[in-house]
């Protein structure tokens, strides 16, 4: 249990964890450095406290510090309390959840780790934008996929924004970063994984007959960016070129729903 | 092939369909109305052409003049250019892509002509988030359903932030409005399709088995706005209500994932 704190000093350095939320090139740099990320709304708040994440300090409007009483009087950090002006000048943004936690990161498990225990793996290359990392997450979990991989430039899971969107499926889904690329990729298939590269190109092969033939084995899915999608590196390394079938003269889809196609196909 | 006139007053009445595009209650109102919608850059007013719609006039600025000149020189309808500034004071925001048309609606066809020509159907309840109904088009186009019918409160697909989210799939893939909601869905019955509810709902059947036994034959998936979900109205109507199966303790995937992997799983 912890006593609730009135803060109205904006450079009260209680509140540096909150600062220039809205500042994406700042917080990109600061949060894993710091070793930090925000928790955002009362239900992702709840759902990174569930999966294990310590807190280390949360931040309510008056109307919050109510509905999250039990979530308060649990809690061993300090929870500081503002009016919804300071918090909006703080972060930069009108904080319409009421509610913010600055929550401490957990070390990442070895990719090796997650090799070991997975099935049906995603893997990420250079998805840089943190609503794509999100949706993709979202759909990987829901679909039942067992972990994901990124790529070294991946964007950060953990960022505001990919924690919102995964509707905190970033909390639920094990994950780790390869160090190498696409170098990385040769682990994955010596962990006995059949490793398929997304592509829109119509030379790939058919994702359904992939999935047929691969029945009962380990698979992995590498996804690229939208726009750029795998380098040739990444389509390389990879033991087969999958598409979705397309109709209507329509190239592509977004790599969310391209992601969601993938791994219901790779699931059934 | 018509002359480019260089405009320069705002205030011309020739400039009047292209005024306040970012009031989307007014456009939303007007546009209806007025019998036009927005094509912006120039894949979309290619691909707007390419379908049929016919040209009431074309915006550019003076470098999309000349990427542009064999749109221009076959155009029969005005060609306005103007410079940057003016086409941001006009239209309320910055044409980064530099070519704006107003193009002329077709009357839709009706619900009982799509349902004759469909064996695949996608059916939309009040979808009225203008992004959503653009994705779920691009996802329905691709993935191979044959049309959509929308319900009376659905969002227009020709308008301007539905059109370029679809990536023009909103041309190329034929839909009609439902007059009467529900009523309506008796009539998609009664034309021979078997009406799956597409649901989170955990007591709904998986759509694998679903779409396992009803091989064969025509299929049409009613799907609902994000957030509320499809009516009780809408679900009583159906044939059967299906679900995508959820792992990871999350409950449901955004509509646009959701329509993507219940079209797959309907057309494979």
């Amino acid at each position: 249990m912890t006593d609730v704190v009135p803060l109205t000093d904006p450079a009260d350095p209680r509140l540096a964890d909150y600062t220039a939320l809205t500042d994406v090139a700042l917080r990109r740099r600061r949060e894993p450095a710091e070793g930090l990320f925000m928790a955002e709304g009362e239900k992702v708040i709840r759902r990174a406290l569930h999966a294990g994440y310590p807190m280390r300090s949360m931040l309510l409007t008056p109307r919050w510090a109510e509905t999250m009483r039990d979530v308060v009087d649990s809690a061993t950090a300090p929870v500081y309390l503002v009016d919804p002006e300071l918090a909006e000048r703080l972060t930069g943004y009108h904080v319409h959840r009421g509610a913010l936690a600055s929550m401490g990161r957990l070390p990442l498990p070895e990719p090796g780790e997650l090799l070991a225990g997975a099935r049906r793996l995603a893997v990420l290359e250079a998805v840089n934008d943190h609503t794509n990392v999100g949706a993709v997450f979202r759909c990987a979990a829901a679909l039942g996929m067992d972990a994901v991989l990124l790529s070294p430039d991946c964007a950060d899971p953990l960022y505001r924004r990919s924690v919102k969107v995964s509707m905190g499926a970033v909390f639920s889904l094990p994950y780790a970063r390869l160090t190498h690329w696409p170098r990385g990729l040769a682990e994955v298939r010596e962990a006995g994984f059949r490793l398929f590269a997304l592509t829109p190109d119509a030379a790939a092969r058919d994702i359904r007959d992939a999935v047929r033939e691969s029945a009962g084995s380990r698979t992995a899915l590498l996804l690229g960016a939208e726009g750029d999608g795998l380098t040739p590196r990444a389509l390389a390394a990879a033991d087969d070129r999958v598409r979705i079938p397309m109709s209507h003269g329509i190239d592509s889809l977004n790599v969310a729903a391209a992601a969601a196609v993938a791994f219901y196909a790779l699931t059934t």
